[in-house]
């Protein structure tokens, strides 16, 4: 008899749910989008399921219908009723027994969670302090994929410094990007951050931040830092979709401009809001 | 009300089971070990959970006890009640909403599958043919994890070539190792794989293999081949846990010596089945 254990229980594995021999836990066999609402409105919807669609292909999942997917999070979205929400979605390759290749009949699980997001304040006022860690992500980090595994241990090892993100830094000692966020530095009135390649999400706050950042009359320059050169920067700070613009005010310890929220950063919060207003 | 949705079924947040919130699936937050059984027997138990222990402790999952783990390895074991079984288990670090940085108290989710497991003779009397592929991994390949979406797309891209395994290639123009298996080169009477590095898993076959290359004679040379250097030599393998030591006889569609099992990979596989008998 073929046999499964959850935990400490012991079963036939035909009494296994389709859940358990989900792809996406067996080898992180699936896509994802992090989306928010402001007051009411969902935030980007397009781009994040353009971008959806892409991963999708990018790994060979097929058959997914992005309109039908765009009426989940719609209807999903009205019935929670949470004006401020945060929206997570992610589609997996399907259920089957463990093999690495697949079978192209594979029907693709859909899960979605709509939670309450609080923005906090604290951090947009006062600014975060972040860590540097080496980046041990794949090389195809470009497609929003579920294996984040190196994210989290970045992560936690910025949480275990007391710092709110782990900033990546790839082999050649340059800054990639953040552990679950996009990175920018300003000096003078440059506004920086790396350019678009296969190690870097093609982040949807990125292309807000910098719209914004064109709005303010900042000059883009899309080139990596080094820790050192982001440490000796007038202003840093991430993008990400849950809390859009967050200033830096501490990188590896070293204090940014005055240790407060600079100028251009301030000035670019405000500018995002028209965006999702 | 926050909500979910699983497949096209609406439901509050508050319905939905654990699993639905295993960070295995959110981020791929977990290690696995896959052993096999000759017999009746379970080959290398000792060294699998050893190798577990390490992975867990590298990634920061801690209160787990491998003697419990053992316990229900071989309890399952005892309860299938298959001769030749392929017996797969992993651990997350626990189900928790999605946050890339994890709470202490976590309590890890442990799953076990046995299954049956048909040697492939064919593969072993006639060999197989592989194909490479880039070595798209994270840079810590020596921790057995669930993120193994780049081995999949790699796997697949081999399955579409007619190939049963594909060669990752790394930047530098290395083979690092298979997509799921350990890759050797024999000339003369040297038998050659990549070193342990954070790029390979320390896998138990390639220990085993080696051993047995050394009883019959075979010198090791513990350095990367380039692809163009592994269709130029005497034999290729590959070693599995679920099939051991299978021939290559044709790599990127180039036969290897006279497109039949080599001489000496022929007497490795016997010499292996003297560890598992």
């Amino acid at each position: 008899m073929q046999v499964a254990i959850i935990q400490d229980k012991i079963l036939s594995i035909e009494e296994l749910e389709p859940v358990y021999f989900d792809r996406g836990i067996y080898f992180g066999d699936g896509v994802y989008e992090v989306l928010r609402s402001y007051d009411g409105k969902i935030f980007a919807l397009e781009e994040h399921l353009q971008r959806f669609a892409n991963s999708l292909a990018a790994i060979g999942i097929s058959g997914v219908d992005i309109e039908e997917v765009r009426g989940r999070v719609c209807k999903a979205f009205e019935t929670a009723g949470i004006p401020n929400a945060k929206i997570y979605f992610h589609i997996t390759r399907g259920s089957a027994p463990r093999n690495h290749s697949w079978d192209a009949n594979l029907k693709p699980n859909f899960f979605l969670t709509i939670t309450d997001l609080a923005d906090d304040t604290d951090e947009k006022t006062k600014g975060i302090a972040v860590s540097t860690h080496p980046d041990w992500r794949w090389k195809r980090c470009d497609i929003k994929s579920l294996n984040l595994l190196a994210n989290v241990l970045a992560s936690q090892d910025a949480a275990q410094k007391g710092c709110a993100e782990a900033i990546l830094v790839d082999e050649g000692g340059l800054i990639t990007e953040g552990a679950h966020s996009a990175f920018f530095a300003i000096f003078g009135q440059k506004l920086q951050t790396a350019p678009l390649t296969s190690n870097i999400l093609p982040s949807i706050t990125r292309k807000f931040a910098i719209e914004a950042g064109r709005n303010i009359g900042l000059e883009l320059i899309e080139k990596s830092l080094t820790p050192k050169q982001a440490q000796g920067v007038d202003e840093l700070f991430i993008a990400v979709t849950t809390k859009d613009i967050v200033p830096v005010v501490r990188f590896d310890g070293q204090v940014i401009g005055d240790g407060k929220p600079g100028k251009y950063t301030k000035l670019l919060i405000q500018e995002f809001r028209k965006f999702t207003a």
